[in-house]
């Protein structure tokens, strides 16, 4: 079974968009026990497109292409893809009144040229959007499937996983499942993580490893076309990485440390100053995290330290703001005022400007303040300003993650 | 001039790694007038790369491959080229001196499989790699270029300024430089911008237009050939879209807005509920954002409203949290409280859950209070949780961007 993916959008091939579907929709595929075989981008370019899309389909059984099935002129993937199957477009009641139900709900105008978007190849399924007007289209070419689907993420991503995936394991059946785990590993590089792994799986056969360096984790993937080797493997690698994994496959950390508090009815505030929120959006992206987040206080300022978080001037003005007693009081004052069970602070020297002679770029300290005292983390990390905040971040929601681990 | 680029990498195909290599060598090469026709990711699969290689290398004057010159079994990109132009490899000694030089500078030792990246198709000319090992290598086919690089980013970014732009420039002489410009909307659905922009361009020729929906706003882009039909396109689509566009390029919306309070010396507070911290994480990602940002409150306790802004409990139990007077009061609250001049809010239900017969998931009201009033915008956004609430902080950011607009 041949699976090709043709990712279509002139932003993608002027560089000026990263594109990310690949990546997504591999993963996706893997679950379902297909792999890629290849992938293609070409700009919204109608003899470019019509090339790359007719040799694509003369190759595989399974043809992905996403992108160009919007309202504005430079979307035609649609009108290529009938062409080249000589179907004739035709206008979907249903996706026409899933289009105006959703111009309605918005309250907004919109032109007529959005209804372009209902139509729809002769005998084509139609994949609704849940996030959008544009529907997915899938095609039975004599067994051989080809599947349109829309550019934007947020459209196809819930697309994907509700309706291509079924599709496709109606249609070819269950494919002989290769198994592949990816272990999400916070607290060791890169290099320390092969070394501790790469030696214990060494006498394993037929076993794929790779390691993935991304912002703040590692992650360690296995590909067996046997369960028992990946059991294996998956039982050597927990052996020798303990604790520094916290999850499996997708998982995110702020998920993992929601759920543990969720699971024990406590809950957390945070005080950010060279985060600047972000724990609090980390936190806040999980869907139930209003159950045991109470506040965060974003104190970028010393004064709305001291306002917002009880700091004293004095401890302000003896240590600085970049320091250990800041933080400790800035992780209590959080935990005190808000009543949560847990406070979590930091402050450091994001960079590029901010720096003093015995203060450098990169320098930080994150406080995790529970009943039973506080503690303090030091660390100098030097990246750039996203950089730093994210790994700032993966520290202190590693801490709050390892105060469960506890016996 | 034809132009394609291959990927080579089981780690692209997999979806482990998001392939970057597109996105920075197609804006490399606009910066010398070469647009990119097609884009292939393969697995590291010697039939697949095989097939690739062969399939562009008929079509274009220049295949540029990424990836497998490493000295791994997985790398063998170097022999399916060799092999395909019938070339043989024979070892090249500085490249090999470069290798030990290395080995013996990082004073570390390596199998003597390293020596294979030493391997050189005969009358290649070889780039230095200045971050690794394998070098990078031009090979002129009667008169196409084949061009094999390294794939780490490290590695390749710099080799690709260094050498290949000069390589290609020498080979092919100047090329005619076309004219990229992107203008970021905010406010307008993708439609409506396709509306106001496409009629006032009609006549223009040779102008080539594109739109793309990201989230929370849309980019613009045009691109000519002639500086002159550019500049005209940008005077009409300025006119057609006014203070809609807020910056051109890879400008952030955070960005525009910092700038202008630090222009002005104003300062902002902020006052999240429904998202969660975002709005100050975006404001503290752009560097000098300390000099204009006093404090975040992220208040998503009833509690925490009343406590860290002064939201009457009378006011929370009467309209509920979600209302345009609790809207109110939040912006109010943290814009005294702080001492900003600006004060934003936001309020809303993020969903999946947390909706009630009257306040549907979606619902949102943004405040934004200054010393001569405040206003509260009210939107239903009906997305999954982390676009709504970029959606959210998209709205508030532009609110404060408007104020600045005004004469």
């Amino acid at each position: 079974m041949r699976v090709e993916l043709i990712n279509t959008g002139s932003e993608l091939m002027l560089g000026f968009t990263v594109n990310t579907h690949l990546s997504y929709i591999a993963r996706q595929l893997a679950g379902i026990g297909l792999r890629l075989d290849r992938q293609v981008t070409v700009a919204d370019d109608r003899a470019e497109m019509r090339s790359a899309i007719g040799e694509a389909m003369q190759r595989s059984d399974v043809l992905i292409i996403t992108g160009g099935l919007g309202p504005t002129s430079d979307d035609f993937t649609r009108d290529v893809v009938a062409e080249l199957l000589d179907r004739k477009l035709v206008r979907d009641e249903a996706v026409a009144s899933h289009i105006a139900e959703r111009i309605r709900r918005r309250r907004i105008r919109l032109p007529e040229s959005i209804y372009v978007q209902a139509l729809v190849p002769v005998g084509a399924q139609v994949l609704p959007n849940r996030n959008g007007t544009a529907p997915g289209l899938v095609i039975d070419e004599g067994g051989k499937l080809v599947l349109l689907l829309p550019g934007p993420p947020r459209e196809l991503k819930p697309m994907f996983e509700e309706y291509v995936l079924p599709v496709l394991e109606k249609h070819f059946g269950a494919q002989p499942r290769f198994d592949c785990r990816t272990f999400k590993v916070v607290g060791l590089a890169e290099s320390i993580v092969e070394e501790k792994v790469a030696p214990v799986l060494a006498d394993l056969p037929d076993l794929e490893l790779g390691y993935s360096a991304k912002m703040g984790e590692v992650e360690v993937r296995i590909i067996s076309d046997l369960k028992s080797t990946a059991d294996e493997a998956e039982k050597r690698i927990r052996t020798a990485l303990a604790d520094n994994i916290y999850g499996v496959g997708d998982a995110r950390l702020e998920e993992v440390v929601v759920k543990m508090l969720t699971a024990t009815r406590q809950t957390i505030a945070v005080a950010e100053s060279c985060t600047g929120g972000l724990i609090a959006n980390r936190i806040t992206n999980v869907s139930g995290s209003s159950e045991v987040f109470i506040n965060g206080c974003v104190t970028y300022s010393n004064e709305s330290k001291t306002r917002l978080l009880g700091v004293s001037e004095k401890t302000l003005a003896s240590h600085g703001a970049v320091s250990e007693e800041v933080t400790r009081e800035m992780a209590e004052g959080v935990r005190t005022r808000s009543g949560a069970g847990f406070g979590v602070s930091t402050t450091g020297i994001a960079g590029p400007t901010g720096s003093t002679p015995d203060k450098p770029v990169g320098l930080v300290y994150i406080g995790f303040a529970t009943s039973k005292g506080t503690t303090v983390q030091r660390h100098v990390l030097t990246f750039d300003r996203e950089t730093f905040k994210f790994f700032v971040a993966q520290y202190a929601l590693d801490a709050v993650r390892r105060e469960f681990l506890k016996k």
